[in-house]
C-alpha cells in the first residue's frame, strides 16, 4: 500500500557546468525536477512507499522522467499523452553566485500536464494512502491542472487520506493576486499547509512573526497543521494550537535547489513513520540540510543519515 | 557587402553521448542547427560574407544561437522577440546505427519564428547580395514564416540577387501534399533549386532518372539551375540546358547530419567565387565529404581543404 | 502480477573510456551488469512486468545496483546482507578491438550472493509468474547459489511457471567438466533451454549442426523448447519437434556486451505476449540487433522499435 | 561605426581541471585570453560595437582565437602571418587556492604579434571610433609591438578618438624599470589611464593614498582621467580635478582571472553610452563583480545584469 | 641509494563526481591511495629517492597501482601474486560536506597484501636507506601483514636505518583494544612515532595536552622523536627531551584526504635533507597545507613551493 | 642494468575530442609523444629496462613529460634547462577521417632540446646497454641535436652497444635533400636501420622492391640489419644477407599514431630478449597491431598479449 501520493509537473532540467552561462554553454547536465516528485523521492529515500502522478508526452523525453524517478523508488502513475504536439516542460537552470544569482529559464508552456484531468490519472495508489501532496505550482499551470489538483485533494480526503500543500509561489508563473485566488480555492481541502514565510507575506498578505502567521493561517482556514519555513532561520509549526520551532542544521551548500522539497519530504516521512510534529520538524530540517550537500534537486539520503544529523553527531571522514 | 543572405529557423540541438538513448541520458551536447544557418556557416568557412536572418526570443537561449553562429563568422540579423512566452525551437538528436537509425524529437511548436514577418527582419544585408537562400523547412513552420520566405525571395530578386531554395522535406512537419503546395508558392521566385531525389519523387511526384527530373523541374518552373542530390551516388545539375554530374567523394562518416547543407554551402560558395556549375558541384561534393568527418551539423572546413579534396590528393597524416 | 522472474548475480561494471587500458585508466564508467537482470531489463523494456531476485550487501554499492535496475522498470526483490564483510561482485570491462580483444577482470569472489538461499529471497513475485529464468552463471558462483537456483526452478515449476535457462558458460568461473555437472543438476527443472552453440560443444560435448544439437538436447533432457544461438549466423529453435530458424538482423555494433541476454529477453517477451516460437525468435534477434547499437549491457529499446526491425523497415534519419 | 577599438596580444589559454596540477594533467580546458580582447568582449557584452586588432599566425590555432572572440560579438581585425615558423602565444593557467596560489606558465616568446607593425593592421575600424585601448602588456612584448601601440594611440588621437591605457604590469615580461620606460613612451598619447595601485607603486614609484596617486599622475602627464583600482577595496577616479570613489560590490568568486579587464570594459562601456565618471565607476565595479561568478577570463554579462547590480537589488533564485 | 622505504597497502580509489552519491554515480574517478605510498610520493616530490614495498595481484589492476606511483617517481618493489583469486583492495570515497561528511566504503578484505611475508618483498632498497616507514594500517590488515611490518622495521633498524611509524587508526578495520595491541607489538622497533592526538587518546588512552602526550609516549617506549598532530591546531614534537610546536598554515581546502600523509612526507623529507626537528615540522605543515589545494590523496608539490610557504610569502597570481 | 637507451625529443601532445576541429576545440586531451620515448615505452611494456635521454625545461610542463614516461616504467635521464625562455615542444594532433586526414600542427621551434649537447645528458645508462636508439627526427631539430645524436651513437658503439636508427622522415621539419645529408652523417654509426619504404624512396632515392632496397642499404652502408616497413603490407628484414618477411597482423584501428614506433619497440624488445630476426619481426608486427587498438601514441601492451597475437589465437571476449 502506498504511503504518500503526490501530484504535479516534473520537468526536464538542463543546466550548464559550474560557472558557465547558458549563453555560451556547450554541455548540459540532464536531470528532472518538480516539487511534487522531489517530495516523493525524499519520502521514498526515507523508507516510505511513494507514488507520483502526472501527465507526460509518450516520447523518449517523457520516458526519461519516469526512468529517473523510478530509479529512486518512486512509483510513477502516468497519464500518457499520445497527442502529436504533446510536449514535456523544460527548464534551464543557470546557477550563479552573488551578485549574479541563480537564473531559471522556463520553457514549460503547453506541457502535457496543462490538459490533465483527475479522471485520466491512474490514481489507484490514492486508495488507502496516508498522505496526498501537491504544491502551489500545480494550480498555476492551467485551469485544468488546478481542477485536477482540487479533485485529487477532495478525493483523497474523502477516503481518510491526510492532504498536504506547499504554497511554492513562482513569480514567473502568476502574480500574487492570481496565486492567492488559486491557493484559496484549494485551502478547504488541505489539512497540512507548508508556507515559506516570504510567500505568506507576499501572496497571502500575512505579517507578524512566524508564529502569528501560522496561528492566523490555521485559524482562518482550519488547517490541522501549519508549517512556516524561514530558510536558514529554521522552521516553525503550529499543530493542535501548539507552536513548535526547529532551527536549521548547519550545512555546506553545494546545491540549494530542492532544499524546500527535501524539508517537506522529511517532515511528511517522519509523520508517516508515526513521529509527532516536533520530530517531523527535525526530520524535515535534517533532510534539507543533507540535501544541500548533494548535486541536483533530489534528496539522496538514508534514514540512518537523517537520524545521525538529528542526533547531532559529528560528521568527520568515516573510515 | 554581404555575399549570401539566408533566412530560416535555427534550433537548439541537444544530443546524448554516443550510444546513449534519450530515455536514459544524463548529459546533452549543446549545439545549434538549422538548414539555412548551416548553409551560411559553410559559405563563411569558404571565405564568403554570409548573413543569416531569423527571429529569436530575447533570452539567454536566443543569444546562445547567435553566439555560436557569430563564432563561425556569420552575421546574424535578428528580429528579437520580447514576448513573455516567446520560445526557441529545440530538437533532440539521438544518433543510432543500423537497425535502430537516428531519431529526431522536435520540440519546436510555437517558436518565435512562427510569428515572423519580412518587415521586422533587419534585412539590410540583402541589398546588393549575390545570393539569397531559404529552404522548404521555412514555409512548413507557419503561414507567417511562409509569407516571410516569399517576401524575402521576392525582394531579393527585385534587386538582382539570385535566389536559391532547397526542398528539404520534413515529414514530421507536414505531409507531401501540403509541402508541394508550400513549395509551389515559392517556385516563381526561385532561380536555383536544390532537390534531394527522394523529395522530388515523394513530394513533387517526379520520376525518371535524375537528369530527367532536373530537366523537368527546370522546364516546368523556369529555374535557371536545378541540382538533384542522391547521397552517396553523387549529384547532378541542369544549367542552361546542360547536364553536369559529379560523383560523391568517399568519406569516413563520423556524423552525417548537415551533409546536405554543406553541399549547398559549398556549391553556392563556388558560384559566388565565380566558379561555373561543374566546379560548384565539385565544391559542394567536397564540402559535404569533409563535413562527414566533423562532429555536429556544421562544415568547419577551409577553402584549402576543399581544393585538396577536389584535386583528389591523398589525405595521410600530415606531419 | 509479474510476468517474468529472474534470479542471479548482478555486479558493478567498471569500464575505462574507449581505447584506454585498465592499466592506465583515470576514469571508469559505472554500470551494472548481470545476465539475469539484463534479461529482466529487456523484458521490461518490451512491456512486461519483470522482477529480479538476488542478494546484495546493504551498502551504497548494493543500493547502486537496485537504483539502476529500478530505473529500467525492473522490480528488485533483494535479500539484503547486513554482514560486515558483505561485498558486491565487481567486474572491470576493458573493450578492445582485434587483435587485442575485450578483457574482463572479475573481482567477484565472496560476493553476497555466494551465501544466498532460496528461502531468504523475497520470492512472492514468483507466484503466478509466467516465466522464471536463471542462467548457468548462477550455479558457478557457489554451492549455495546453485542450490538456490535449483530450489527456485523447482518451486516455479510446481506452481505452473515455465522455467528457462541459458547455459552462459564462463571459463573464468569453472571448467567444462564442473559446468556440465552443474547444468545437469538443473536440467530436470528446465522447460526452455537456450544454448550458445560453442557452449553446447565445449561443455556438453554436443556436435553436429545446430538442429541436431537442439533435437538431441530436447530429446535427452525433455526440454519443451531448445534454442541454439550462433551469433551473427542467427538462431534456431526446436519446439514440439519442429525446427525454426531465424537469421540475425544486420547491426552496426557499438557495444556487443549483453547481446545474448537481449536475445533471451526479446524471445521470452514475445512468448509471454503470446507469440509462437518463430515470432519469438524474430523478437529475440531484433532485440539483440538493437542492443548492439546501445552502449552498456542493457537493451534500452521499445516494442515499436522491435516491431520495426522485424518488419525490416528502413532505419534512416527520422525527422 | 565601431565604438571601441582595442589592440594587443591574445593567447591560447590552457588550464587543467580544478585541483589538478599541470605536472599531472590529462585534460586542458581551452580558452583564449588577452587583456585587450577581454576588454573588447566586456564592452560588446554591454552593447557596444567593439573591435580588436592583432596579428596571428594563419593556422587553426590563430583561427581558434578569432572563432571565440567573434562569438562574443567582437569584430576581429587581424594581420594574418603566413610565415612558416609563425606561432600563437600560449599560456598555461593553473589555479590554486591558498597557500599555493595561481600559477601562470607563459609560452609566448616569438609569437606572431612580436613582429607587428601598425601599418599591417586592418585598422579601418579606428576611424571615427569613440575610444581606443591598449594595455601595458603590449609594449612589453617587443619593440615592434611597442611601436605599433604608440602609432595606434597617436593615430587614434589625431582623429579625435579618446585613448585609454591600463598599466597591467607583468613581472614575468619585464622589470619595473623597463616597464616604466615603456609606459612613459606611451603616456603622451593617452587620455584615460587605468592603474592598479600596486603597479603605480611598484613601477611608477608613486606613493600616498589613491587620490594623491591619481592626482599626481593626472598632473604629471596631463591625463584627462585617471582611475586607480584597489581590488576588493574599490576604485577611485580623478577627472576634471574631481575625485570619485566607488567601493567594490561583494561577489562569490568562482574565477578571479579577468576581473580587472571586466572593470575597464564596464567603465569604458558606460562612458561610451554617455555616462559620467561616477556612473562609469559603478559599471566597472558591477561588471567586475559579475565576472567573478563566471568561469574563464571573459565577462559574459548583460547590461540588465549590470544595472541590477548597480541598483543593488537582491540576487536570489529567479523562478 | 634509496632515502626512504615505505611498506603498506595501496588500494584502488574510486570516487564519484562532486556532490554525487555512490548510490547514483555513473562515473568514478580512478586514483590509488595508501598511507605509505602517499608518504613515499610526498617524499619523492620533495626530491628524495623513495621506494614503496607491497604485494599486488599480477593483473591490470595491480599494474594500475604501480603505473601511478612510478609516475610520481616512487620506486615500486612488488611481490607479484599469481594466485588465481588474488585481488586488489579497493575503496570508494564519497566526499560530502557538513552535515553529511565524507564516507569511505572499503572493499579490501582478502587483498593480496593480507598474505604478504617480509621474505617475498624485493627489499634490496632497504639496505642503506635513511628511513623506513609504515603505518598502523598495515598490522590491521592481517597477521601476516603485521608480521611483515615487524620484520621490516627490525631489519631496517639492524642496519642503521631510522624507523618511523604513524598510528593511523582506522575504526573500520579494528577496535581500539586490538589496535593498541598491534601498535605495541611494533613500538620496540620504532624510532619516530607520529600520532594524531585523537588516536593517542582513543587507542592509547593518553590524555593531557599534546606536549604531555608526546613526552609520555617518548618516555614509555623510548622513541627518539614523537610528533603529535592536531589538524588545524598544528603539530608538536618532542625530540631529545625538547618540545617544538608548529601551527598549521592556512589553506583553502579542496581535498582534505591525504593531508596527514603529506605532513609525514614533508617532515621526513626535511629530516632526510638534514633539517632539524623544528624545520621538519615546518616542512610537514607546509606540505600538508599545499596538499589541501590539490585533488586526490597525493602531495603534488615542489621543494620550492614548500619553501615559499615556510617563508610565508604571499601567494597571489604569479604572471 | 639498462637494456635500451633512446635519445630524442618528446613533446606535449594536445588533441581535441573526436570529430572536433582545432579551430573550435574547447578541450584538449593531454599526452606526450616522441618517437624515441614511444620506442622506450614499448620496450619497457615488453619487460625490458628502458631509458630515455633528453633535454627539458625545468618547469611544470617539463615535469609533465617525465611524469608520464616514468609511469610506463621508462627511466628518464634529463638535462634540465634552467634558462628563462626555455620551452617544451608542443604539437596539436587533429585526427580526421578520409578525405580530411589527420593534421599535425607543430609548435616546437626553439624547444630546450635544440640546444642539447651529448655531454650534458646524464648518459650513465648507456654504459653496458644492449641497444641505443634514436630516429631521424633528432638530427632535423637543430645542429646541436644532430651532433648529440652522432656523439651518442658513437659513444654507444665504442662500448659494444648495438645502435639502431629509424629514418622517420618529417616533411614539416626539413626537405628530402637536407634529410638525406642528415641521415648519412649518422649512418656510419648505425648497426640496425629501420626505414619506411616511402622514406627510403623519397629521401634516399631507393627504388625496386623492399628486398632490393634493404639489400642495397645494407650493402652501401654496412648495416648489420635493415628493416623496411610497408604499413599494412608488412615488414621485411635483411640480416646477415638473408631476407625475412612478416605480414602485418590484422587490426581494428582506433588510433594509428605511434604504430611505427610500436613496431620498432617490439622488434628491439625481442632482439634484446634473445630472439632472432624473424621472431623480432613477429614481435614488431604484433606490438604494432596491438598499439592500433589503444588510444594515444603509446603501446600499452604486455608480453603475454604479444605472444598471443603471434600465436594467432582468437581474441574474443575473455570472461
Amino acid at each position: 500500500m502506498t504511503d504518500l501520493v503526490t501530484f504535479g509537473e516534473t520537468m526536464l532540467r538542463l543546466s550548464p557546468p559550474e560557472g558557465v552561462r547558458l549563453e555560451t554553454a556547450q554541455r548540459f547536465d540532464v536531470r528532472v525536477g518538480g516539487a511534487e516528485s522531489n517530495v516523493a523521492v525524499a519520502a521514498a529515500a526515507l523508507g516510505l512507499d511513494a507514488a507520483w502522478l502526472s501527465k507526460l508526452p509518450r516520447s523518449p523525453l517523457g520516458r526519461r522522467v519516469v526512468h529517473e524517478l523510478r530509479g529512486y523508488g518512486v512509483d510513477a502513475g502516468i497519464a500518457w499523452d499520445d497527442g502529436e504536439g504533446s510536449r514535456l516542460g523544460t527548464y534551464y537552470l543557470e546557477p550563479g553566485g552573488e551578485p549574479r544569482g541563480t537564473d531559471v529559464v522556463y520553457d514549460r508552456a503547453g506541457a502535457a500536464i496543462t490538459t490533465v484531468s483527475f479522471d485520466e490519472l491512474p490514481a489507484d495508489a490514492l486508495e488507502g494512502a496516508d498522505y496526498a501532496y501537491t504544491s502551489g505550482i500545480t494550480p498555476a499551470l492551467s485551469d485544468a491542472a488546478a481542477g485536477a489538483a482540487r479533485d485529487l485533494l477532495c478525493e483523497a480526503r474523502s477516503t481518510g487520506t491526510t492532504t498536504a500543500f506547499d504554497l511554492n509561489y513562482r513569480s514567473k508563473l502568476w502574480d500574487p493576486r492570481e496565486a492567492r485566488e488559486g491557493y484559496e480555492a484549494l485551502f478547504p481541502h488541505v489539512d497540512v499547509l507548508v508556507a515559506a514565510r516570504r510567500d505568506a507575506e507576499a501572496v497571502l498578505g500575512r505579517d507578524g512573526d512566524a508564529a502569528e502567521m501560522a496561528r492566523g493561517l490555521a485559524g482562518d482556514h482550519g488547517f490541522e497543521t501549519v508549517v512556516v519555513t524561514r530558510g536558514e532561520r529554521g522552521a516553525l509549526a503550529v499543530h493542535d494550537g501548539e507552536v513548535h520551532e526547529r532551527a536549521a542544521y548547519g550545512a555546506e551548500t553545494l546545491d540549494p535547489i530542492g532544499t524546500g522539497d527535501a524539508f517537506v519530504g522529511g517532515f511528511l516521512a517522519k509523520r508517516m513513520r508515526g513521529g509527532d510534529v516536533p520530530a517531523a520538524l527535525e526530520w524535515g530540517a535534517a533532510t534539507a540540510a543533507l540535501k544541500r550537500t548533494v548535486a541536483g534537486d533530489l534528496a539522496v539520503v538514508t534514514p540512518e543519515e537523517v537520524e545521525r544529523v538529528v542526533s547531532e553527531e559529528d560528521a568527520d571522514i568515516s573510515r
